[in-house]
């Protein structure tokens, strides 16, 4: 279970407060979204999240921004297809950082470079609110397509919540990522529910 | 001179025809920036606008995105008062690097680190249209009360034209930053008229 701590969907909440739901609730790796703000409150939130993450034993991971996650220290970035190549962001960000990378098709999740990336996240599985920019749905089957295509690790994303999480697994997901099923939501129990939902404490 | 290449403004016009055109009305050093854009687009106009900078013997700073600077192999980057710190940014970039930052005060000016700074960039001078966000007008008047303040370039911008630009220099600053003034008109014609008008071909 991979969170997305969006920034956007946490209301009056704190990241360090929902990062610490997070990570209390079973997450282990979370990424940070905020897309809408200033690349200076980007940098502090990181920072804010990144105490939490890494007094809870976790990794966190920055939307976008090779450049935040390098002043930050934080422990990798991902990237879309629209934002910097990761190619790019491993150069930036050295061999020990990860690096995780949009698919929105099991041909996008073929490219991904396996020398390059250290997971590939393909969706939206489902319809997503988070998004308004969001591509096409997918479906399970795609998740199912695109899992012999690649030897990375297969992040489903997109819609994903306690009670489709388990089919996603089925057809082949190593993980799931959520931002509005966690954070509209009781964090503490969504986040439960979504661990035990996949089966596994990822 | 410091022209601002604002992708914004440039219409049907290519980056790299724009630079060029820059360059050949006798500017030296010239911004790219381009904050509607997606990464991947700002990296590759990067590319573009380099390429010509690069040919014509001059310097490419990148407004606000250290790591775009980094990956595209620019001079350097110009930073607001909200975007990464110019510190984090010098760190990025190395000593090698040019790094700008947006003052909107004296007493901006005052607190810009000579250590980590090439340059200051004081505004908006005038009104300008440049910037929907733009901060409260400073006036000439602000580049003399800002002049000995600090020991590094003192650069003016917002609302810089030709016939303007004299007041400027004789305020004190060293040299002129101009976006609007270049980009919404025959940038030939301008560049040439503004570089007459600081008295120097920067």
């Amino acid at each position: 279970v991979y969170p997305i701590l969006d920034v956007s969907l946490l209301g009056a909440r704190s990241v360090a407060e929902t990062a610490s739901t997070l990570l209390a609730g079973g997450a282990r790796m979370i990424q940070l979204r905020a897309k809408q703000v200033p690349d200076l409150t980007l940098l502090e939130l990181t920072r804010q999240a990144l105490a939490v993450v890494r007094a809870g034993g976790g990794l966190l991971i920055v939307n976008d921004r090779p450049d935040v996650a390098l002043v930050a220290g934080a422990d990798g970035v991902h990237v879309g297809q629209d934002d910097l190549p990761p190619a790019e962001c491993r150069r930036l960000l050295g061999g020990g950082a990860i690096v995780g990378w949009s698919a929105h098709s099991a041909q996008d999740v073929a490219a991904a470079d396996e020398r390059i990336l250290d997971y590939v996240a393909l969706g939206p599985v489902f319809a997503t609110s988070t998004k308004a920019d969001a591509e096409p749905v997918v479906g399970v089957a795609a998740v199912k397509e695109a899992r012999p295509r690649t030897r990375l690790p297969l992040v489903a994303i997109g819609g994903i919540t306690a009670g489709n999480a388990a089919a996603v697994v089925a057809a082949g997901a190593d993980g799931v990522a959520a931002a509005s099923s966690l954070m509209r939501a009781d964090t503490a129990a969504a986040v439960r529910a979504l661990v035990a939902a996949v089966g596994t404490r990822a």
